[in-house]
């Protein structure tokens, strides 16, 4: 057991909240902040995208023995339902059994207040920060920026608030401070398939759905009560854009013609699309992340990603799992934590942002491309037969704790080796042929030995 | 004649004064504000280092009549002396004639304020800015950031307030505005070399000096008094770092080791060195520079660079040329003056950002090496028999006004011929030879070929 101190975490998202309950684990006084009112007394809803637990999220959890809880409120999905215009594919994910889990962010963020209230956190809602004294770990709070302000002093504040972190505003004045924060020119808006009279689902519940279309795409993902929240990506400019679409006619003609097998699961299309706000991407970076002993940024607000690979949750949960790594190997000495949790974070949070703005490429056009599609089916069969020398780069970031920056490096090099599989002569018929096995291993040893 | 707008220009430095002389003749009521005491008034030093004047500054002062004024203060430098420990090589910057100017920081912004309140621009001095209300073009002004506020109305605002400036801050905190802050592990101090008692300098006045020692460097500039003003480069931490420079012992060794030639004309060197601030280099990028027709962002403002190129305030000159054919093309629309002007300098911004970032490891270290300096060698002969053929990238940046965006690629292309001819049996000797000379013709030829 630590030392106890004061600690405040600002922001009652799912990181700060799964924060709280490991800090409570470890024994000190935990006060959440949040501008916001309690997420479990009001409506939540219209700008969200659900959202895809996978094996980091799920270490976390169960770390702390509340992944059962959160299970009761999650769907597995094992494959991909591709929807081409024309047909319907599917693409496992990975091995039998293995699935990512669809849960909503609402209801997940609920439940995670309710269990860190329970592991003895403090909740303070509706209550605005503005600023934050780093050396004294003092946060500054009031009604409006420039009114009145009370202050609280903590011995340690964690910042959890997100993309546009105010803990990180006042970091980023610092000197010596790196920063970036990039928009995509693509939005999104969230959209509704409702469940049937009987509660059941209108389309496969275990599928994770994607209507891929190049530069724009669709997809659903199921809940709990047969309905699914779908997303569709889209740029804000140009000729297929969401400036395009000026009307119900636009939205509905939009719609028959790219995604006409959605038609009739979305009956309040053009109200769910003029009534819920357009919503913008970024990706954010910054370094450092902590401030001495006093000061921790953590999930977004340290991370910001686009959300193509579904792990901006799970990295910010795999930060608390490095950063309750550190605690129980430095003890009270919280100057080393800090320095040793950013220390081994940081590129891996560079990795998986850069996992995830490739991989909007990857949902929105090579899902409908047979050559990868092609490509993913010969890694499965390979994985499969020599799993000590291939796990798929999906698998890799999904269903390991590997580091994402080894899974962003390894990736790499097997695409390589896959490009040069990819050229021998009636690919399509031999895919699984010995002559495809001993290439790929041909491959493989050839670059082992260019590496030692 | 444009219709007579109000407008305020944040900043009193080298670019917000330049461009009050530009709103001036283009015939509106000009205001500059800045944080700062009048730099008239004040003992002005200490962390600075000497500007380099070159082609795109002197056409931004010319365009407005006040280049000769400038020219009083300049002191024409025609080529590198390059300081190596045993020895002291030249390296002419471009053809007979040309020449970058040195100037001192001081001295040229308070000329350009003089300048500008001659040409009918109004100071307001020590007036803090906090914040801006980007729709109604209001700034708010201060004593300090959490005090009383007085509101100032203006029709247009414009940013020069520098690579921390407030005007973007309030931009930045805008949807879909793209920023990045990036500092470099290296910093660097402000020394001195005095005068001759007779007033004379104490090294070649008509030179850039430099000591290149790969991960430092130190540079000296002539100053008009007979001084030069030097800059240490040098990383901040690490074997040869302003950290490991612990007093006055250290610092005397280190220099008596690495810059033997320095110590004689450095009388003052302990007490500069600990007397002076260490100062951060950071390169900032944003996007968008401008707001409606109300808002621009000018010179470091939206695009900080570091030094090595001697490009920043030239830079940041260019950018008034641009906007003033903007105004010129486009008349009273100023929604249109301002997204042309970004949509033009945006680019070019980009590219010195990259070739100032470049440069370091050209000065610091390229500098002392025979193969580049054979390079630059060759490419000076090429280009002196085909001057339609070849510019040097460095002539092209700093003694033309083409944009940086080409110099930058035009330099890459460059570069990989030069590769190239480098490979040349016993290049050394037959350097100027008919053979070298139709190696690169055929390069060009081919390339162009391809391009095709």
């Amino acid at each position: 057991m630590q030392t106890q101190k004061r600690i405040a975490v600002v922001g009652s998202g799912l990181v700060g909240s799964l924060l709280a309950i490991y800090l409570r684990k470890a024994g000190h006084i935990v006060h959440i902040y949040d501008r916001s009112p309690d997420i479990r007394q009001i409506q939540f809803s219209g700008r969200s995208i659900n959202l895809a637990m996978s094996n980091r999220g799920w270490k976390a959890l169960d770390n702390v023995n509340v992944g059962d809880a959160v299970r009761e409120i999650a769907i597995p999905m094992d494959k991909r339902a591709i929807h081409l215009v024309d047909k319907l594919n599917f693409q496992n994910y990975g091995q039998e059994g293995e699935c990512i889990y669809s849960i909503s962010r609402g209801s997940l963020n609920r439940k995670m207040i309710d269990l860190a209230e329970a592991a003895g956190a403090e909740f303070f809602f509706e209550q605005k920060i503005w600023d934050v004294t780093l050396k004294e770990a003092t946060l500054h709070i009031g009604e409006t920026e420039r009114g009145e302000w009370e202050e609280k002093k903590y011995d340690i504040v964690f910042g959890a608030d997100g993309a546009f972190s105010r803990i990180r505003h006042r970091m980023q004045r610092q000197s010596m401070f790196n920063y970036s924060q990039e928009f995509l020119n693509i939005g999104y808006k969230e959209l509704n398939i409702p469940a049937n009279p009987d509660g059941s689902h209108k389309l496969d519940k275990n599928s994770f759905h994607i209507w891929p279309r190049g530069e724009y795409m669709l997809i659903a993902l199921p809940n709990l009560d047969g309905s699914f929240t779908c997303t569709l990506f889209m740029p804000f400019e140009g000729e297929n854009s969401f400036e395009s679409l000026k009307d119900r006619k636009d939205v509905e003609a939009f719609f028959e013609k790219n995604f006409p097998d959605s038609i009739d699961v979305i009956p309040k299309l053009a109200e769910d699309f003029f009534e819920n706000p357009t919503s913008t991407l970024v990706t954010m970076k910054c370094f450092p992340w902590t401030y001495k002993d006093k000061i921790a940024l953590i999930g977004d607000a340290c991370h910001a990603i686009v959300p193509f690979y579904g792990q901006g949750m799970n990295a910010g949960f795999e930060d608390i799992s490095v950063l309750y790594e550190m605690i129980e190997k430095y003890g009270d000495d919280w100057v080393t934590i800090f320095s040793e949790y950013q220390k081994s974070r940081k590129p891996n949070a560079d990795a998986i942002a850069e996992l995830s703005y490739r991989n909007f490429l990857e949902m929105s056009s090579k899902t409908a491309d047979d050559k990868f599609l092609l490509q993913k089916k010969i890694e499965k069969w390979f994985s499969d037969k020599h799993p000590e020398k291939w796990i798929p780069l999906y698998s890799r970031v999904t269903f390991s704790d590997r580091p994402y920056a080894e899974a962003l490096a390894i990736g790499d090099y097997q695409n390589a080796i896959m490009e040069e599989v990819l050229k021998l002569e009636n690919v399509e018929a031999i895919w699984n042929s010995e002559e495809v096995e001993s290439k790929i291993l041909d491959l493989l040893n050839k670059e082992a030995t260019v590496q030692n």
